[in-house]
């Protein structure tokens, strides 16, 4: 990518290329290793936000997808109109909210999670003149200490208000687990799914995520479902991690050298505006590939800062590939990423569910 | 904000509040300042990325706006026809980029920056065939090690270069200066404009930026021009930095509270995606106004964690305001903002220029 001559063929950067062999690769990998282990998968959306790489999952073998927000969901089904099942991993609050997942749910069959009270007293109102009731699943807190109920005896208790609640079905357990937390899940869930069947509730689902554990999601065999989002285009930061290599990563950013101001510094014109400043508990904000003598040390919102120990040997105009720390808010910056098959740049793709907050 | 019985009427959480009251003032504030001083006002539209705040800029005494992309300035001066005056402070590098560059300088009076001969050549040759010159001004490295020509000398052989170039005029010497650092500012600046004025070349504009120094410029007499940005909204890092205080912010994230999981922690629904990861030193990721014994000490995507001593005090569907560590990079998350005035919802606006990174 460093032949000046071929950039006019190329996008205007910076630019955020997703190479589909990749993509593909690492989706099968993990669909093998979750059908080995019996496992279901519904990856989450949240790391490509794009209608036609839910296909690919989906024709892999995913059960369905997840989504962080009602919008988000919205997009990506306004997007794909066969995505047919769909699971918003978040407490739904708030009147205007809860009629537009009242709206979703008559497109396709639609699951949420709770860790409150005061959350399925709302859902409830929603869904109690619906037609078909919303299947709600208990949010649990197995270590991580974002949102869920706090203990298996609470989880129990919830469910039991979920199946006793007008328009709310029991739909299972949730919980996005620690680092290397699956003992903590294992040991929660195992708990929690005991409590809760010994009232003679069935627990039909019990959904755990995320890339970084999900080649040691088999060692909770209570889960029966996973949540993977990063693993299709992997980053530095799984790199770091020791779960992918450099040539696992789906997702680069093209970017042009503007400036070489010193011997050792050369500025591109990808800054936090495309890389962002997610460290991941990182240093540095993006790997330069081929070129592990180069940190991306600084960034302004349009400006990379790259700095090296000897000659940094780049010139004005050259073009460089970085692996960003964090693949899935990349994606968040850019209205469209330039897809890349057999190593050549094939198409342009909106990025249709960026930017849905609510 | 906090009874929910208000919600219904506002918008859907989370959502970017801007208080134009706030804004006016503050942008009355720096022009004053600069007018008393003889320096002139190019404020940098990154902060706001909207027209309609470009205007009462203008309004209030500055000669015309600073963009850093091409991409940013087309959408700018698509979003406001009136727009007649920019300065792009960014070496513009390839064919695609200045062939829009040269569109947009038979629209506008434009200026942009050079720190180098390969940017030179690269404006020149796409200049050389319009009908007027370009202006160009020589970026300058007085400290921050960022883009710029790293000594005086260097500056003087730049201004030559371009004012010998075909299709480009020699403009004036920009720099985007180091925290506190007026006096670099003055002494590089001193030095480079004796040298250019030497060898008969005026140097119209010197030109400095940056609002955490916007009120010492004038101890950099030689600056004739400054560019600042944030001022307009301010944000948490100024507050940090003594600049401004919480009743100077106009930028604020409205979220709601959608999960207290213990009594010292309560989950709102804007995370990275809304308030972004940038530190800008501090610690956390942002202010609750009112809330002082609140940190924000953990966003994910569309999580925002937070803890406080002792109790929290807050409950599921209450909304709160949250001042984000830096306002520029939130106005790039999101499609629109919503307009406070008098201390009511006034309108919508898009933000025509966000995600503009070309």
């Amino acid at each position: 990518m460093a032949d000046p001559t071929q950039r006019p063929a190329g996008p205007s950067t910076p630019a955020v290329l997703i190479d589909l062999d990749i993509a593909r690769r690492n989706i099968r990998r993990f669909q093998d290793y979750a059908d080995a282990h019996g496992l279901t998968v519904r990856p989450h959306i949240k790391t490509h936000k794009l209608p036609a790489i839910a296909r690919m999952q989906l024709a892999a073998g995913a059960v369905g997808i997840t989504c962080q927000k009602v919008s988000e969901a919205e997009a990506m089904v306004a997007g794909a109109p066969d995505l047919s099942d769909v699971l918003i991993t978040y407490n739904i609050v708030g009147a205007e909210k809860l009629s537009r997942l009242a709206a979703l749910a008559r497109r396709v069959t639609l699951g949420v999670v709770a860790d409150s009270a005061a959350v399925v007293e709302g859902l409830s109102s929603a869904f109690a003149a619906e037609p078909s009731p919303l299947r709600v699943l208990v949010e649990c807190n197995t270590g991580a200490d974002r949102c869920g109920v706090a203990t298996p005896e609470e989880a129990a208790a919830l469910a039991r208000r979920i199946a006793a609640s007008p328009g709310l079905r029991f739909g299972g357990l949730m919980t996005y687990p620690p680092a290397n937390g699956v003992a903590a899940v294992e040991t929660f869930m195992t708990k929690a799914k005991m409590l809760i069947e010994a009232e003679g509730l069935p627990v039909e689902v019990i959904t755990s995520g995320g890339t970084p554990s999900m080649m040691s999601a088999a060692q909770a065999p209570v889960t029966t479902e996973y949540r993977p989002g990063t693993y299709v285009y992997n980053d530095r930061s799984l790199v770091a991690r020791g779960v992918c290599g450099w040539e696992d990563c789906a997702l680069t950013v093209l970017a042009t050298v503007v400036s070489v101001p010193a011997a050792n510094r050369a500025i591109i014109d990808a800054g936090s505006k495309t890389l962002t400043s997610d460290l991941l508990g990182l240093t540095g904000y993006g790997h330069v590939l081929g070129r592990p003598d180069i940190a991306i040390d600084q960034l302004s919102e349009e400006h990379g800062r790259l700095v090296s120990e000897g000659p940094i040997g780049l010139i004005v105009s050259e073009t460089v590939r970085v692996v960003p720390n964090h693949a899935c808010v990349v994606t968040n910056m850019v209205d469209e990423v330039h897809v890349v098959e057999g190593g050549r740049l094939t198409g342009t793709w909106a990025v249709v569910a960026r930017g849905h907050i609510t």
